[in-house]
């Protein structure tokens, strides 16, 4: 899957992109510009948690090919997204019960790209992120991926919670990764599971959380309140791994 | 361990700071500004792998405290190294076998935040890092590691294979990561040890890789090449907690 480098340029052609759900990567917008479209881009951009950066006209005139930005200049890149039919089908294929990684609004890229980057080297079939509140699969979240996007689908969906609820029907047990559950060592994680990691700040949410059959909890020996997202997700990935090569 | 914010004008300041190893986590340059001095602090800066970005005279103007930045200015905060000697005493204090974790060469701030958070919370009583061709302890590192980097001790060190003979005569074993290792659940990582993670780049260097006792893989099922490096500490140290638990 190769990615469609993206620029868009021009007030319209930007609030067009934001409204369709196209992920950008990075929104330039001329300094101190506060008008009405303008002013509907940054809120349209805050609510998707899109990195804004204020730059000079100089600068904008400069990153233009059409010479007509406007003041706004979005640069995006386009990676597919799989479905949730493609995940467990690739594990049907595979003939493995199906391991997929559910996020529960991760907002930092390097921590998405990583995730899928590990979900790659686990063996994990699949990523699902929800549409809202959450990084898309950006330029960003492919470099940090190492070029694991390519591999490992990731599909988008509105609600996690919904979506957990589908694939109960289809046999998956859920483990969510929370301070308060039984040690990850001792919990049975060999069957067909989705692995629920929360977000960077609140962690997982209280309505997903309570749709879990485990909360699985790491061993927290120090100071401080929690793990890196992708790297609690890489030692639970891997307690996975771990008890089915022993199984 | 309070960081102190530092901010450093002008281009002998700059250099001076640069050749006393002050810890620098950004550098702001007058953009096409290339004169002697400033060919110095570029050289400097590309050596130690830190962040320059080219900016305008009002960029600067502003960003500056004194008025007085002739074309430089430097963002740094630096915080406090731990000795070799300070991790063991906190092992044996707490009357453990040490686990310290060694950094060969890791570049990204991010990564090395997100390790010492790791060490953190998986009980190990340090981490070692080389002094050249990495990142330190910048503002960076410490928001990444959310507030580890106040208990765990971190170490800096001229050279990370004579930092190992040393720690071998305390009785440590040393394991590293690599792909073409021993699987690492079938490795006995209990005793005193030393863990060792490469570079993002290279991975373990030759030299470091040849004193260690243990060659340590996580197992790839995946179609890329390696892991992203905190996601491979945090693994492997948790492989590393597993075991002792167990004991």
């Amino acid at each position: 899957m190769e990615p469609r480098e993206l620029t868009i340029e021009g007030r319209n052609a930007v609030i067009e992109a934001l409204r369709a759900g196209t992920p950008i990567d990075k929104l330039f917008i001329l300094d101190g510009c506060k008008d009405g479209p303008v002013s509907t881009i940054r809120r349209e951009a805050k609510k998707r948690d899109i990195y804004v950066k204020y730059v000079s006209k100089d600068r904008l005139d400069q990153m233009s090919s059409t010479g007509k930005h406007q003041g706004v200049i979005a640069y995006g890149a386009s990676y597919e997204y799989s479905s949730v039919e493609d995940i467990l089908s690739k594990a049907k294929e595979a003939n493995e019960d199906p391991f997929i990684i559910l996020l529960d609004g991760i907002e930092d890229p390097h921590n998405l790209g990583a995730i899928i980057r590990t979900a790659n080297q686990a063996g994990a079939h699949g990523v699902i992120i929800p549409r809202d509140r959450a990084v898309g699969l950006t330029a960003a979240v492919a470099r940090a991926s190492a070029g694991a996007i390519s591999y490992t689908p990731v599909a988008r969906v509105t609600n996690i919670g919904q979506c957990m609820e589908e694939l109960k029907k289809e046999g998956l047990w859920f483990a969510c990764a929370d301070m308060d559950g039984d040690c990850m060592y001792d919990i049975d994680l060999t069957g067909p599971i989705g692995l629920i990691i929360g977000s960077e700040g609140d962690g997982v949410g209280r309505l997903v959380k309570s749709k879990c059959d485990y909360i699985a909890s790491i061993p927290m020996k120090g100071d401080i309140d929690s793990l890196n997202a992708s790297v609690a997700a890489g030692i639970l990935s891997y307690e996975i791994v771990r008890q089915r090569m022993k199984k």
